[in-house]
């Protein structure tokens, strides 16, 4: 339900005092095409003049072969609704990508031409790829690099295995899946079990549905509460899961028991990458 | 964080009896290709032997141009969790899609490509884009054939118009987002406010988020509870949002008021469609 274009005319006409006109423009247009230059000085028309309704932030989300595409996706959609916000779609070619459940995405970035420096360094996670994704150099290296200068350094689900593997968690609390979370240590992090841990400038969710909850904290972060809440707001963002089984604390035995064999392996090899990362 | 392959393995290792190992499959493969024929009479190994964990379904999720992309995901990556399902993304032709927020998809079927009888039919949401689909021939011929004879037929958001458009809600109660799930009414449905609505075999998510809802109410309805409640630990969905502006019920005004003033077009462009639905 998210139309970028509608936050950014709705903006451009409240600054201006004029009708709000939804856009007519062609639905493929890539978000970063149709930015109007924000007006200034005009009436406010009834909105909220405290409201940060444009910004001009750089945001760039990491993608490869495996990612938990619910994971970028999340968090996507909140921020898609940022007007004047540049969203990124990087990855380390052009080449469509394709997440640990069949869903091909095709990257707007490389990161030789991914903007160098950033608002938002975003990682999101996965399994073997994310293990993959951390091992690799390059990768790495465009983690380190940006994220050394990025205000804000975030992942969502395993994705802090990235940001944990590329240096970027020394000392910082974070989180993670439930599944490789206490691996991070390995990383120098200190392992948070909470729903979106914020230590300065490095914020990390917890497991792909937890993209949701970072995404709107992201928003008030970077814009304000009201502008977040009218984020939620239009995602209809008001969760009634029809059972409890979302936390390991909450989960049944037998829901919770087969789970942690399934994700054994996982665990064990976030372990080892965590603790060979020891020179990092 | 899903990997559907280890849902299949572990269900596979379940029902074998042997230890469970993580897939070390290339991550790229289509989630059609690696399903091993199912194993019979093998000891449970202390899963639960009332779970059904190995089925057989076809989900077709439609894809069209301004689609939101989390309308589409939520719930998809509910359904690639389910071992033995097959989820077919269909659009038009296989030429990648575009969302209204500039995430591109690339279509794994066409409507003549996609199978004749279907367990799910799907249609996601969005604004402009989804008014266009609604008022496509191709589309709406390719809905109302599947819908037929498809076991469930669903939507999240206003991906309900769609159905509405293709006749396919005549007479069933049904929901939407809040900014047009009147309009329904238009298409000779009963607009209905809860998050999922089920008639029959109608199954129907309010706005974007309300996929994830859906998506395990499927998941058990498709599986059972337990099933879906491994689906909801796996995502993490234990959800906690920073503010309470989800719904219209407790969005504080200074958020409604901006966002009804935003959607107002589309909500007249949606009461326009159905209200000239009224022959289908």
């Amino acid at each position: 339900m998210f139309d970028r274009r509608d936050f950014t005319r709705l903006a451009a006409a409240a600054l201006a005092g004029i009708p709000f006109q939804r856009s007519s423009a062609h639905a493929g247009d890539a978000p970063t095409k149709d930015l109007p230059a924000p007006s200034h000085g005009g009436d406010m028309a009834g909105y909220d003049p405290n409201v940060h309704w444009m910004g001009d932030e750089r945001i760039a989300m990491l993608m490869y072969p495996g990612m938990t595409v619910l994971d970028l996706i999340g968090p996507q959609s909140m921020f898609a609704a940022m007007m004047g916000a540049r969203i990124h779609l990087v990855a380390k070619t052009l080449d469509p990508v394709t997440s640990d459940a069949g869903v091909t995405i095709t990257p707007d970035a490389t990161f030789e031409t991914c903007p160098r420096d950033l608002t938002v360094l975003f990682a999101p996670g996965g399994t073997d790829g994310t293990i993959k994704a951390a091992t690799d150099h390059a990768t790495l290296a465009f983690m380190a690099d940006r994220g050394s200068r990025a205000t804000y350094v975030t992942s969502v689900c395993s994705g802090s295995l990235i940001l944990g593997a590329a240096g970027l968690l020394k000392g910082f609390r974070a989180t993670s899946h439930w599944s490789c979370r206490d691996a991070l240590a390995g990383f120098g992090a200190i392992p948070t079990d909470a729903r979106v841990v914020r230590d300065r400038n490095r914020i990390t969710g917890a497991g792909v549905t937890a993209g949701l909850d970072f995404g709107l904290t992201m928003v008030a972060e970077m814009r304000d509460r009201t502008y977040a809440e009218c984020c939620q707001l239009m995602s209809e963002y008001d969760p009634d899961p029809p059972f409890k089984a979302g936390s390991m604390k909450t989960a049944p035995p037998e829901v919770r028991e087969p789970m942690v064999k399934m994700v054994a392996g996982f665990r064990q090899a976030a372990e080892a990458l965590a603790a060979g990362s020891g020179l990092r």
